[in-house]
């Protein structure tokens, strides 16, 4: 199903982009069409709508804050564990920053949560070729214990394999999952080869490993390795994970594939502390006629602890912010509000999204839609939607060809998505956005030390603002609704 | 002065090339006008050398074990630092492969020397904005003590800066000196912004400061420290001494132009380990008619500890090892001696070539030319001499026109070079030839982990072990002096 097809012929395909596309005339005559359809087909106030958004647009295009926001927060702040102090650190600043700037409603919504630390860690290989590793404890890691963890290595080439191994067959062993993320611009692939890092350690424990080890589900060929969540089943031991660079990882292949047996070192000091503090950062350009209805944009506000976080998720936080300042600084006030969410603790299982679906689950119905930035600072190639209704689509179609000056295309995908800390929102019913970005560079930085703010390009976030701030604004200052039209067609 | 000039009209480009240049006939008309050439202007004997040249250029461009070598090397042995017991494991591992491969008068030649080793470092921000550092300790840098050092630091845009400021100005704090190398093809910007790294700390323990950072001299902007030797002065007090990598130093650079105080901590543990084991290992194809003459080609086998030394040095020992094994394996035995020198404790003061003159130091009259493989994997593209004769000069030529269908152009550049641990024969009057390396990408990696084996083309090295076994073969198979003429003409 397609809210912007671009197939020749489709019914679909709103009538002034047939026109433009099939028409040879010179361009004066174009442009009469143009109005003449624009005056025939939209109401004044919607047009007035769409000036407001390609002003924003052009605004944000010749530069916006973005870059300066994410520079301050990666600087000021550094990395912000979930959880941490240096969390604590970020909501301060972002609390700070939106006062500032005058929005309405700045405030933290607090939750508690179980924070994981990393204290230390390491690796080497102690037979046959000794030498240090670059690995990292994939985050929630159980410690090692004071003198490491020494132990041979039981090779698997996928996750698939390391599953068919019989039951007690890795004793006293470490276990490794190699696999080579292939880089892709929709990022598709990291679901896939994600579940090595998640699942695997719980399914090295249930053979009995000791350890457990992956290559770095990451696209570079540096010697960072990648950290992220790991998630251990209830029923199997926790046993220690980390993962390696993939220069490290390509290293125990290639000493493995000489047979000789592999005997490696790994550490990890690591802790959880109970009951931290996390919590949402909002804030808001109230709405002139329905205030109680909510469009949501946002990002997270945590990183991890290797890098200072500026691809993830610094630029989304700059791009949106940026956004919502762009709007209040150009005095627009929508008929509904707009509502930047900077959530909390994303990394380690979406406890933000969580705490904030739980606190406002008996105001879902009135969150008209959502659209998060959080895959980089790429310049967005596609935007997508899964609206259910006919009015919604021809706002899109509005949003689409508000954006396509700027590189933006319209695409047929209408998978709800939008971004991860609008899960819960969408499981409970609110349509999303989707501003597809180009990640084809994201995982060589994603959860490594190596995520730093001289990764960005301020062009290209500011291309972002402006699809932020047009979605966010037409939106909001429209009165259709992106739900199922209750009354059946 | 050149002795390759590619000026139009210049005097002492070889015939042929003009011939090549301004003729606009057909190319049955050329080839005949270069056989009769060649019948006149050489004699048989150099024009089989040649034939022969040609073919070890062939079969290296057809594939050539270069790459096997360096991958064996880093991972086999991996980092192996002057002095230690990895560099111990390189010789060990290059006298068994060169044996094997059935080299004449394969040994070390083993000399001690003071050896430094790095066992931890670390550094962060305290204040204003607390957050790790990515850095490390320059080669020899003495320890901070357990408690590591918290001080506040003063900037310096360059050296310069930090050599104007005034006696004492500096007590109790640690010296910052930033300045930004940039990528230059060949390397030239190296030995400008080095000063920085091994004058700085002494320069900044003048000034009465505790501790001593730099911006990494590199090219990259990846958060990978570049390490390095330091040289301390012996009349001031040895200050521990750290790079930070580039990220971080534009971090603490921004941090300080907000104008608070900029406080870090920083701690090195490092010792040395006097009149450990080092050596220069060697392997020859003995000359047929004058094996007391020697034409010198190699590699320096130590690394810094950081990475597992693929660009620095173990391309060149993979490329110069390939060549000579390839001229081996042809069959040819040429007039003089091919000396293949693995030099030892290059990183740390060119200690293995010193060695190595003072061992031969009588027979330095007898090394006719030299030329080592110290600038990465990139591909040759320029080849100068300084040769002090006439004969050499054509010999030069011959290899000149030889290498440029792979892409190697003759340069006007006489000055004395072909790498650092030939510096000590060159002082002793020794002449070198250059196969000048594109090493654009160089000083991304240098000295980092990051200098991994993953970063290689194993179609450059064939490249570069194409250029030496040209060069090498040519060299030792011919009978001309290279050294000035004692006669004057």
């Amino acid at each position: 199903m397609s809210y912007w097809p671009v197939q020749p012929g489709s019914h679909r395909r709103p009538p002034m982009k047939r026109l433009r596309r099939n028409c040879g005339v010179a361009l004066s005559a174009l442009l009469l069409s143009l109005l003449a359809f624009k005056a025939f087909a939209v109401a004044e106030g919607a047009a007035e709508s769409r000036a407001h958004a390609a002003l924003l647009r052009d605004r944000a295009m010749m530069g916006s804050n973005a870059m300066r926001i994410v520079t301050d927060l990666t600087t000021q702040v550094g990395p912000r564990l979930a959880g941490s102090e240096a969390e604590a650190r970020a909501r301060a600043w972002a609390l700070a920053i939106l006062n500032k700037k005058g929005f309405a409603n700045v405030r933290n919504e607090p939750f508690e949560m179980d924070a994981w630390q990393r204290h230390d860690e390491g690796g080497q290989i102690l037979a046959p070729y000794p030498q240090p590793l670059a690995v990292s404890a994939l985050g929630g890691s159980v410690s090692t214990g004071k003198d490491g963890l020494s132990a041979d290595v039981t090779l698997f080439e996928t996750l698939d394999d390391l599953k068919d191994a019989p039951k007690g067959s890795l004793e006293g062993r470490i276990a490794y999952v190699g696999h080579a993320m292939q880089r892709t611009q929709d990022g598709s692939s990291y679901g896939y080869f994600n579940d090595a890092r998640t699942a695997g350690p719980s399914i090295a424990a249930s053979k009995g490993a000791l350890g457990y080890l992956i290559r770095s589900v990451g696209t570079d060929s540096h010697r960072f390795p990648h950290t992220g969540s790991l998630r251990y089943s209830e029923d199997m031991p926790r046993i220690p994970a980390l993962a390696l660079s993939n220069p490290d990882a390509d290293q125990i292949e290639r000493i493995a594939a000489g047979g000789q047996s592999l005997s490696v070192k790994v550490w990890v000091d690591s802790s959880v502390v109970p009951a931290a503090q996390s919590g949402n950062v909002i804030a808001e350009i109230p709405g002139r006629e329905t205030p109680d209805e909510i469009v949501v944009i946002g990002a997270h506000l945590d990183s991890w602890d290797l890098g200072t976080g500026a691809i993830d998720d610094g630029a989304g936080v700059g791009i949106t912010m940026a956004a919502l300042e762009l709007i209040k600084e150009a005095g627009l006030a929508p008929r509904r509000t707009i509502r930047l969410v900077l959530w909390g603790a994303e990394e380690v299982g979406l406890l933000g999204a969580l705490a904030y679906r739980d606190k406002h689950e008996a105001a879902v119905a009135n969150h008209v839609i959502g659209s998060e930035s959080d895959f980089g600072g790429g310049r967005i190639w596609k935007i997508t939607a899964d609206s259910q209704s006919k009015a919604g689509d021809t706002l899109f179609s509005d949003m689409a060809r508000l954006l396509a000056p700027i590189g933006v295309a319209a695409g047929s995908d209408d998978e709800p998505g939008g971004g991860p800390d609008l899960y819960p929102l969408i499981a409970a019913g609110m349509p999303t956005l989707r501003l597809h970005q180009d990640g084809s560079d994201y995982f060589d930085l994603h959860h490594t030390a190596d995520d730093t703010v001289d990764k960005l390009d301020s062009a290209a976030l500011d291309q972002n603002v402006a699809a932020f701030a047009v979605f966010a604004w037409l939106a909001a200052d429209s009165d259709v609704s992106f739900r199922a039209e209750k009354t059946p067609e």
